[in-house]
């Protein structure tokens, strides 16, 4: 492994995105998000995912100096056109714009247009947050995923994120895909020669398989059985349509198997505690505190605190990346 | 079995309502939901909840002629005190400035307060739908939901709703709770003396349980692992601290060991599709059929489906309650 600071590690994805052409507010909004990633321990949303940015860049299927464009759609809504680039930078764009808009109106949404989408939706979230503000998050993906009692995929794995704000501590949030699992783990699990575990996913016929093979050609489930696939036809729907985007089959269908990252759009919702609550904002947001103490105190996690912990760890250890794909990234300087 | 008419079941609905004091509002509000219900053949829903209704009132943990009242919070938000009466009254009255904010906003919320609730989240979603408005909603219950890893209940069953108009279509809905089921159905395994399955429940002491009365003297646990614990969380968070209204947990004690329904907020959210799109609005919508269509053409079901067609047979042929029922609501008649 190669132990390397934040800083460091910062200034290696900086200086690839800068050589493969990306403009600078590209270079800051990505290496930001996958710098996050790999800090939090999220290894699968970490610096690895340049080696994805670089080859989506190179099949020409993202944009390395679309300047996002703001409209003011509504009191209540903000859109950002990425024109074909990287769902960061826009989001960075659009995000003051946002907070203005729910601080005023009491909620608000930003819709991100025609953007290339690799990130978790947490990096989002926690900006949001980090202005006080309770936030949703959305966006489709490609199409892997079955319907409940379907037998072709058509839904994304659909990430659906939430954040609560909690002044000076870590905020409450979660973000999950309404996918059973990622598809990465069925991936490694081919990778691997190992069996998945029933609920998983289906074959090409429909019927329900182990063969990480066979679901891959076949589709993925939703986690939850019809719950979970409501949700993701949910995100399908808002992320979507409702914002004049690609659902998750018209992205699929849009790459044509050149294997790049998915590019449609995201949904963001703000909501301000200060405009709902008023004078007692701080005595509600202290029985939220109530809540989170109840589930702490009977041995049961908040969701994201395996992660902030990992962050502690990072900002005072830095993080180790493996050799190989330390090499790997370093040739893509050359 | 008895069978009546719609006009007949909602004769009486109104009927026992005005012998036990409602006021009107209340009355035209009640009636309608538990004759929705009873109609889209979702019985737990349905007339029997009128015998709930009529005791939560003689036990006098619900106002009978509350006069909600509309607060216009902000300009993306409107709260209804409901002043102790039932949620459906004041969503009534809160609903057209609802309309009117998203309409104007793009975005807006509906926080009801101070309501005891007892109805399933469909009937408001679909007077959203219909205003060609996309809806969400959620409310928490009374704490009987363990968190993911916890061993004590804490969350409610706490369902989330969302619904899309689909124009002179039925809409796009669902409805859920976050629990793995009703609470209902573990009471009925319980009375037949049945098992019920792994993943319901867990015991008094945490350990996972098949034992219904077990299960009720310990917690239920939510759909979907850690994801629908996370859900369940956001809920009372979102419909709770946020609407500076009761959390399940605090509205169960609150109840005191009454078993009156339970006694918290609601909060909806309403998108205007034609504000997020303008002119484009009907093209993007139309792709959200052809979503929908996918769904159905392999033979998957669309969400309230099943609720959908009985309430065309109703609409043609009435509903049929069991004579014991119609002998419990005739009696509430004296």
């Amino acid at each position: 492994m190669i132990r390397l600071t934040l800083d460091e590690l910062h200034e290696l994805a900086v200086a690839i995105l800068r050589r493969h052409g990306f403009s600078e507010p590209h270079v800051q909004a990505v290496a930001a998000t996958v710098v996050a990633g790999e800090r939090d321990g999220c290894a699968s949303h970490g610096v690895w995912r340049l080696l994805g940015c670089i080859a989506t860049a190179q099949a020409g299927k993202v944009c390395r100096d679309a300047e996002p464009q703001v409209v003011d759609q509504a009191p209540g809504l903000v859109r950002v056109d990425a024109h074909g680039g990287f769902s960061q930078c826009a989001f960075a764009v659009g995000l003051p714009l946002l907070v203005d808009k729910a601080r005023q109106q009491g909620i608000a949404a930003l819709a991100i247009n025609r953007c290339v989408h690799f990130s978790a939706l947490w990096v989002e979230i926690e900006q949001i947050t980090a202005q006080g503000l309770v936030a949703l998050a959305a966006t489709p993906s490609h199409a892997w995923v079955a319907p409940a009692g379907g037998s072709r995929p058509l839904f994304g794995t659909n990430p659906i994120a939430f954040g609560w704000p909690r002044g000076a501590q870590a905020p409450f949030v979660f973000d999950f895909a309404t996918s059973a699992v990622a598809r990465g783990e069925i991936q490694l699990h081919e990778r691997e020669g190992k069996a998945i575990p029933p609920g998983w996913g289906i074959d090409a016929e429909g019927q329900p398989s182990c063969d990480p093979g066979a679901v891959l050609k076949g589709a993925m489930l939703t986690f939850g059985g019809h719950k979970g696939s409501a949700l993701a036809a949910m995100v399908e729907l808002l992320a979507g349509p409702l914002i004049g985007d690609l659902t998750s089959a018209e992205s699929l269908a849009l790459d044509a198997g050149a294997r790049a990252l998915p590019y449609h759009g995201e949904l963001l919702i703000a909501l301000d505690p200060a405009r709902f609550l008023g004078a007692d904002a701080a005595q509600h947001m202290a029985r939220a505190e109530t809540l989170f103490a109840a589930i702490v105190d009977m041995g049961a996690r908040l969701p994201s605190q395996r992660r902030f912990a990992a962050r502690q760890r990072s900002l005072a250890e830095g993080v180790a990346i493996s050799e190989s794909l330390y090499a790997d990234l370093r040739t893509l300087l050359e």
